[in-house]
Order: structure tokens, then C-alpha cells, then sequence
């Protein structure tokens, strides 16, 4: 298997199966590790960050998850496909920076992915499509023990696991959920919700992650603390708000076709109208319509559309993939032309 | 023949055909008349108004034009039938209102129709699809002769034929030409056009004629001055200038179609697929929307399109039109909805 292997496959995290799917897009936890007795990666020299890399690569074969994985050093891989990782959710986009001594493990059904010597010498991450954050702690807790019979990894007994970034030291844990809620921006309770989940101690994030804008509607949701709790906890608690944003967006959405049908219906045509006409069109108002597309598919407002297409839109039209699919190297220019001609050929 | 015959026959003003009709929607000359010893409409008593109507009555049969036309009371017209009127260009809005003593005559083509009562006893009007204008002051100028030999026009050696308001005095003549130029509002190239053509001394108007906005790239133009000159000189000079404008038009669409055809076939297919798709939607937008598939249709960008189906869909999505086409009165919400349903049920 290859890395272009994935062009054909979709994305876990934007798949549209599993509980809820309807209004979570995927579920995800992470865990910070680092190799006991060696510096954090940043201030690690070039001869201990091959040793753990070495560490990492040899370790992989005793994890039954990671079985048939791929291993990448990021300075053999092209700058798209790099973009194409991050697009794909498998890695951050600060791994595409100077990557002479970072890597990346990925599954074959992109469920498991391991950053090697990005911030933190290990950043493991489990994907799973819909509400499924429990299932996703107990993988990566299990990926996490097979792990440590073979790597030592640094830890205190009265802090926890040591990160390079305090904000994760202890659990090193993140679980974070993607949340497609069109119901509540289109009746401007966004704000609202988000304030209060913010108040509760969650962090909200853009499309692609950290630092990035909320845009076609999703909202990334993660646990703030990672420390002074335990790892059921941080899951439970995160579970728990989500559920009833979740609840929110589920009402938000019965007003809406109750209340104000035919401009919902409209809205979601004309989404569809000008995928299916544009000539030229960009990632961010492709994304956009999608969003409104993928709630018409949600309220049965399409007989010919199902969640699948939606989302294979959404994967192929992001910037790299396109130029994989091209197999070529595109301007902004020519990609905003190419990436109508996709959707125009998929809607027909 | 009845006014709802109407419905489904296509206004000779949006017909499309004709000299240079992928620019010029239609041509139109009007006559402003008064009977002699009569005062002028506004000033007049409900006798001498019954008078007027009696005589322009008793004279229609001498027009060999009018054969088969048919005589309206406004006072006998609903509201709807009076807008519709309006709709179709064959008279003014000013006409609908306090129409105790007006009337209008129509000819089954709706090429000739004669206001009766309006600002002067008798405003002649005789429309042409296309670049036209000749052709309808030869028709208006038989019959205004025609009309002369049965009813005595005021009429002072020294002014001219003698009108309620000094601007017609003199030939009485208008002559006005609806002009679709989408390429130069594109290039932003229409404020220049239209301000030299002000200069010239010429009168820009929109839609509906006086007092409108244009809309839908489409710009009423017409002479400002009836005295002093002759009727072939104005209409000479009319359709000279006009020339010039159809000429830039022209070059404009052909330097968009070299330089920018990406971004204006973007934009004509992005028309087409709102109109296509939406469920909510106004007179104004739909009229926008039209003007770039009209576009569309005369670049040759649309294998199924063709100029007549736009034209329909200009007339028939028009309010007091859709609301005969229902066969009833409806709200401004309720025609959006059904100006939307209409479309999409047009363009399947």
C-alpha cells in the first residue's frame, strides 16, 4: 500500500457513519508521549532525534493495530503530499514544517496515526467516524500499553506523563469531537452555545485544527485540561457537553423545518444549484455549500444524494488532493477551476 | 380575443428576434395627441372626457392597424389585468391610476396599443422587437394619418402639435430602444456609455420606463427633445446613436469572451443554476439572473437554452403575470415561492 492508495479510500473522520452521525462528523483522542531520558524534540540534537525515530519504527511491530502500517519520513515525501496528510487529518500541519527528522505511522484504514518528533517525540491519534470518542480511548489506550512494554516513556509520579508543552502534561490526553451544526448558525445560537462550552473548559477549533476558522460549519471540540483528572473523566465530561450540543443542533433543526421550511429548502437547493453550475469555485465556499448540502441530505431534502457523496466532495476538493488527483502540481488559479469541473462531473 | 390570451402569446417587446436582437430588445415610437377644443385630460370635466373616449372610439375603424383591436375601460380592469398591462409594456404605470375616464386600445399583436386620456387625449404607441425603430415610426405615422382624417388634433403652426406638457410639444414624438448591455455593466464600462449618451442629449431610463431603476442590464433609451426638428431627423439621430452603443456592446462581449471567458461562463452557468434550484425568489433577482442566461444564450453557452424560453420566463415571472398564471391574488411571499416553482418547472 501506498500513500495514493488513500485517494481512493475515504477519510475516517469525514466517512459519515457511526452514532450520530447526522450532526458528528468523527470523534478523536490523541496522547503525548515522550522517550524517557532524551530531550523533548525541539531541543533534541540530530543524532537523538534518529534514535527516536529508530525507537518509534522499532517499537511499531509489537501493537496489533499498527499491523501492515506505513512509515514516512517527512523529507522524502513532496510538499503536496504532506498537505495532503493534514487534509486527510493524519497529521498537523506544523509536521509539514522542517521535517528532516520527523515522521509519520499511519494505518491503512487511517484509524491510527503517530507523529514521530513533532512538538512531543510522540503524538498518537485515533480517529473513528460519528459519536464514537469512547471507542477511540479505548484503542489508543491499548495501542498506549502495547507501546510502553516497549518504549520507556517519561513520567512523574506526581505530574503524570511529562510533555513539552505544559497544557498537556499528565493524561497527555486530547479527545476531541467535529460537530456539523448548520441548524444552530443558521439560527444564530452558535455564539451562545459555543461561549458556554468554552465556560465548561472546552476548547473550540477551526476545520483543520489549531488556529485555524470554523468554516462550512464545523466546529472542533476538545478538552482544555489534561491534567488532575483521569483519562475516563476528561472522555465522560467531553461526552457529556457534546451530547448536548448535539441535543441543541437536533432541535435547532426540527425548528428550523417546522418554522422556516421553505427558506431552509431554499437555502439548501441553491447550494446544490451553484455546485452543480459553478465554473470556478474555491475551497472555502465549496466547503460552505457542502455544509448546506450535507444538512439537506440530513432532512431527506435529496433523493438522488446521499452523505457518502457529500463527503467524498469534501475530501477530493481540498487544495492537495486535487493536485493528486491531477497529478499535478495547480496554482490557486487553476485549482478553483478544477475543483468546479470535479463537482460538476460528480453532481451529474 | 381577451386579455387572457395574453398569457400565452409573447410580448412583441421581449420577443427576441429581430435586427441586432441579442442587444436590442425592442424599438418603440409613441405619439402624444389632443383633440382640438378639448382641454387636456387632467383639466378636463367628466363630459369632455366621456367626448374624447367616444371620438378615439369612433375612430379606431379608420386604422387599418386597429383591425380587431380591443377597446378597455380601466375602470372595467382589475387591478391585476391593469398591471399586467403595464407588464407588457403596453402602458404606462401612470395609467392604472384614478382610470375613471381612461382607456387603452390594443391590438391583438400588442404591437399598437393608444392610451386614451393618459397625460394627453391620445398616446400612440407602436412597439418592434429588435433594432426596429424605422420600421415602427413608418406604421405609427400611418396611422396618426389615418387617425387625422377622423379626429382634428391640436395643432399650432408656429409649436407643433400641442401637448399637456411642453416637453411633447412639437412632433410629439418619442422614440425609445430597450437595450440589453450586460458586457458593458461587466467591464464597468456603462456609466461612461450612458453619460456621453446624456450628452447627446438623450434620455436613459429603466425597466418600466420613467422614474425606474434600470434592472437586469437593461436600459431604456429614448430622445429628450420633440421640437425643433423632424420626425425623421429624431428617429435618424436616435437610431445613429443607438448604433454605437449596440457597437461597443459588441466589442465589449467580444473582449470578455477573449480575455475573462473563465470567470463570465462562471458567472452565466452560477445564473442558471440559482434559477435552476431555488425556492424562494424575487422579481428583481429573477430578472438579474435572466439577464446573464440571456447572455449565455446569445455566447452560445447553452445547448438546451434558447433565446425565446429566457423571454418567457422574463414575462411570465412578472408579478401581475404570475398572479393571472395562478388564477389569483397572492402576497409578495407567495410569489416568490411560485415565481421560484415556475422556473424550476421551466427550466427541467
Amino acid at each position: 500500500m501506498t500513500l495514493d492508495d488513500f485517494l481512493h479510500q475515504e477519510s475516517e473522520w469525514l466517512k459519515g457513519t457511526g452514532p450520530r452521525s447526522n450532526i458528528v462528523m468523527s470523534s478523536r483522542t490523541r496522547l503525548a508521549r515522550n522517550l524517557e531520558g532524551l530531550p523533548y524534540s525541539h531541543w533534541a540534537d540530530k543524532k537523538q532525534l534518529e534514535t527516536i525515530l529508530d525507537s518509534v519504527r522499532g517499537a511499531m511491530d509489537s501493537v496489533s493495530f499498527l499491523k501492515g502500517s506505513m512509515f514516512f519520513r517527512m523529507k522524502d515525501l513532496s510538499d503536496i503530499d504532506k498537505v495532503f496528510l493534514v487534509e486527510r487529518h493524519l497529521m498537523s500541519p506544523e509536521h509539514t514544517r522542517s521535517g528532516e527528522y520527523k515522521a509519520l505511522i499511519v494505518d491503512p484504514k487511517e484509524i491510527v496515526s503517530i507523529m514521530v518528533n513533532e512538538e512531543d517525540h510522540l503524538r498518537i491519534q485515533v480517529l473513528q467516524s460519528g459519536f464514537n470518542i469512547k471507542e477511540t480511548w479505548r484503542i489508543i489506550d491499548e495501542i498506549d500499553t502495547a507501546l510502553s512494554k516497549k518504549l520507556s516513556f517519561a513520567y512523574s509520579p506526581k505530574w503524570g506523563y511529562l510533555t513539552a508543552c505544559p497544557t498537556n502534561v499528565g493524561t497527555g490526553l486530547r479527545g476531541s469531537i467535529m460537530l456539523h451544526l448548520p441548524a444552530l448558525v443558521f439560527t444564530a445560537q452558535i455564539e451562545r452555545v459555543l461561549g458556554a462550552t468554552a465556560k465548561l473548559g472546552l476548547n473550540i477549533r477551526g476545520f483543520y485544527g489549531e488556529g485555524t476558522e470554523a468554516s462550512g460549519n464545523l466546529f472542533q471540540i476538545s478538552n482544555q485540561v489534561s491534567m488532575g483528572r483521569t483519562e475516563d473523566d476528561i472522555i465522560d465530561n467531553l461526552e457529556r457537553i457534546i451530547d448536548q450540543i448535539v441535543s441543541r443542533e437536533d432541535s435547532s433543526r426540527n425548528t428550523l423545518i417546522s418554522k422556516n421550511k421553505e427558506a431552509l429548502t431554499d437555502r439548501i437547493w441553491r447550494a446544490y444549484g451553484t455546485l452543480k453550475s459553478a465554473h470556478i469555485i474555491t475551497s472555502r465556499e465549496t466547503v460552505a455549500l457542502l455544509s448546506a448540502i450535507r444538512l439537506g441530505v440530513d432532512l431527506g431534502v435529496f433523493k438522488d444524494l446521499n452523505r457518502e457523496m457529500v463527503t467524498e466532495l469534501f475530501i477530493s476538493t481540498q487544495p492537495a488532493h486535487l493536485q493528486k488527483l491531477s497529478g499535478k502540481i495547480l496554482t490557486a488559479e487553476e485549482r478553483d477551476v478544477k475543483r468546479a469541473d470535479l463537482i460538476r462531473e460528480k453532481l451529474k
